[in-house]
């Protein structure tokens, strides 16, 4: 999508041919950065670090990340060794299992000599493929945004809350509860995007509502706590947000504070949607609230906060008393009785064991 | 309660026994500042300026801001002019209104020359028999506490939720929401409590972890999104909040938020308390939903955090995107559908008009 006007992805091969680069998003909203990943290292660092986030790319970094390991050394032993490492840097997205069980497929019955070339290959179309997957999510989900706009007065926006970032910065391009708002936009729907500032991390404030501004999408920043207020006075037509991994029932993982929106959406009558590219379906977790699990991240992420002074320096700053305690988990379930619908590549699916069988009974007999 | 050991209040006469001096609430959990307050004007700044906040302290700062004003200038118009001036600082929490009308009623009908010692009495009075009230929602709490340690394996805590700070920063003493946490706390009762951080002003991060550290109660800070997966696996045992507002059919105002908690307990069978002194509850209200007013504040208290650096520094920084708008909403309502029971000075009582009026008959007749 556009930066500054010109179209930018999150991850990139750089002109050398191998190395990598991609937007360092602990950077942001404050300054555009990009780091360099030339090592399994500097790839398993990015993850865990979070210069890069979000189920997709997150499956996208650790596919190249393989391929720098290879580089290095491509015997059966080394590819072995990046997939422990590799799998570690994240406990819950599933796509980083999806990813590495792809690049693992496709270089494992080739000579060495081949494995580097077949690697980045298959990295390449794993973003390419992401892509093409994120714009059909768009284009499933754009009915959705149309029929309401319909119903509206002109030139009314449709109201849509999301949580967390589960836009372009979270995938190689486009996103995935982005795409159908994306699309919307670009096709002339007047569409406002209340984002959730997602705390600890911010991801709302700092990554969303700085993805939709560069492209020119209306949109209000709020506090995690308002969304129920908001519904209860009928201002927001619609929630969509993104997953870290969907159970074979239709329990969705998504970032912590996703079910309370998930409660207040169906407290009043307010459609909640769940976009997800299938590389984020688990047919091999049965019950989602019972099983995913939830990693629990450093206090600090909660207990101190960064961003920029006045006089422009970037500074962290301690919000929480110095002898208490912190909890941090990163994520929530939200059970599948709450979502409205799936959005997929595929078309919009019920959260439920039969949609998603329906949908993708070759992911779901790839998984027994 | 505690203060680095010793006994303290939010808001005391000072020595000269006229002026008022409070904590300003703004410098923690940094720093332990007071401020002086000699005039009307003070404390109306006092009160926008959040130094003081929490519904039964506005009350008490408001009833020393009548008196202060009267100090000035003990004339009819200047009761009038105080009144307007006070009123007009916050316009959601009741306690304001009922602090400013009883002052009103103490210094109305007597000569000039006695308001000022009738104010400073009257205003006295507010205070202690908030501590009194306080107490007896201490008291009257207790047992849910209690029934529920009963309960569980000897050692293991109690695990109480709160949301913002309905703690003794927000009354003269003791707290509403806190007052059976304390209360069990020093009766040798284990109890924990998880306080959420409370975006955008981030009060229990900031106040209520800091009193429940002061005082020595085990407490874990959680972000907001939190509540919901800790109710999902069992890690709460019941939710006790505060309130700046009840409405005569039972609906709770509170610190924005405070709904999706509710919603959260409701789905996983939590107990949802409401603690709260007679003088929030305003029986001209008949539904809280409708009609409660929802003060909005200014978009910087969510765009920026402040807090201490490293090295010790207080900064200012900000968190979200320069030009992204921003919307503040500072309180939301709570159906009484959601709510177990109100924890009142005279008993745990239903959240409904029936329970509200059979328990205060005398507020419910004046309110006609």
């Amino acid at each position: 999508m556009k930066v500054d006007g010109k179209a930018m992805r999150s991850i990139w091969l750089e002109p050398d041919g191998w190395s990598v680069g991609a937007i360092d998003q602990t950077a942001l909203p404050h300054r555009l950065a990009t780091a360099r990943l030339t090592t399994l290292d500097e790839a398993a660092h990015a993850i865990r670090a979070m210069l890069i986030r979000g189920a997709p790319l997150i499956g996208a970094t650790a596919a190249y990340g393989m391929c720098l390991a290879l580089r290095a050394d491509a015997s059966d032993e080394a590819i072995e060794r990046a997939y422990a490492t590799l799998i570690a840097t994240r406990p819950t997205a599933i796509n980083l299992r999806w990813a590495l069980d792809e690049m693992v497929a496709a270089v494992r019955n080739r000579p060495r000599g081949e494995r580097v070339a077949a690697a980045y290959r298959r990295a390449g179309e794993i973003c390419e493929e992401d892509i093409a997957i994120n714009s059909a999510i768009g284009r499933n989900g754009l009915p959705l945004i149309a029929a309401i706009a319909q119903r509206k007065k002109p030139g009314d926006p449709v109201n849509v809350l999301t949580h967390c970032n589960a836009g372009w910065l979270a995938a190689v391009d486009v996103g995935t509860a982005t795409a159908p708002i994306y699309l919307a936009h670009d096709s002339g729907i007047a569409v406002h995007v209340f984002a959730d500032e997602t705390r600890p991390r911010n991801q709302g404030a700092s990554l969303t509502a700085w993805e939709l501004g560069q492209h020119g999408v209306p949109h209000t920043v709020i506090a995690d706590n308002t969304g129920g207020h908001l519904m209860q006075h009928g201002l927001v037509d619609l929630v969509i947000v993104g997953t870290d991994r969907v159970a074979a029932n239709g329990d969705v993982c998504n970032k912590i504070g996703t079910y309370l929106k998930a409660l207040a959406a169906r407290d009043n009558n307010v459609p909640f949607y769940v976009a997800l590219p299938s590389p984020t379906i688990d047919f091999t977790v049965a019950d989602g609230v019972a099983d995913i699990p939830i990693e629990q991240r450093e206090a600090d992420e909660l207990a101190t906060m960064t961003g920029r002074t006045g006089d422009g320096r970037i500074e962290t700053v301690r919000v929480v008393p110095e002898h208490s305690p912190v909890a941090n988990y990163a994520f929530d379930v939200t059970p599948a009785r709450l979502v409205t619908g799936l959005i997929t590549e595929r078309g919009v699916i019920a959260a439920s064991r039969a949609g998603l069988v329906g949908a993708f009974p070759d992911r779901a007999g790839a998984a027994k």
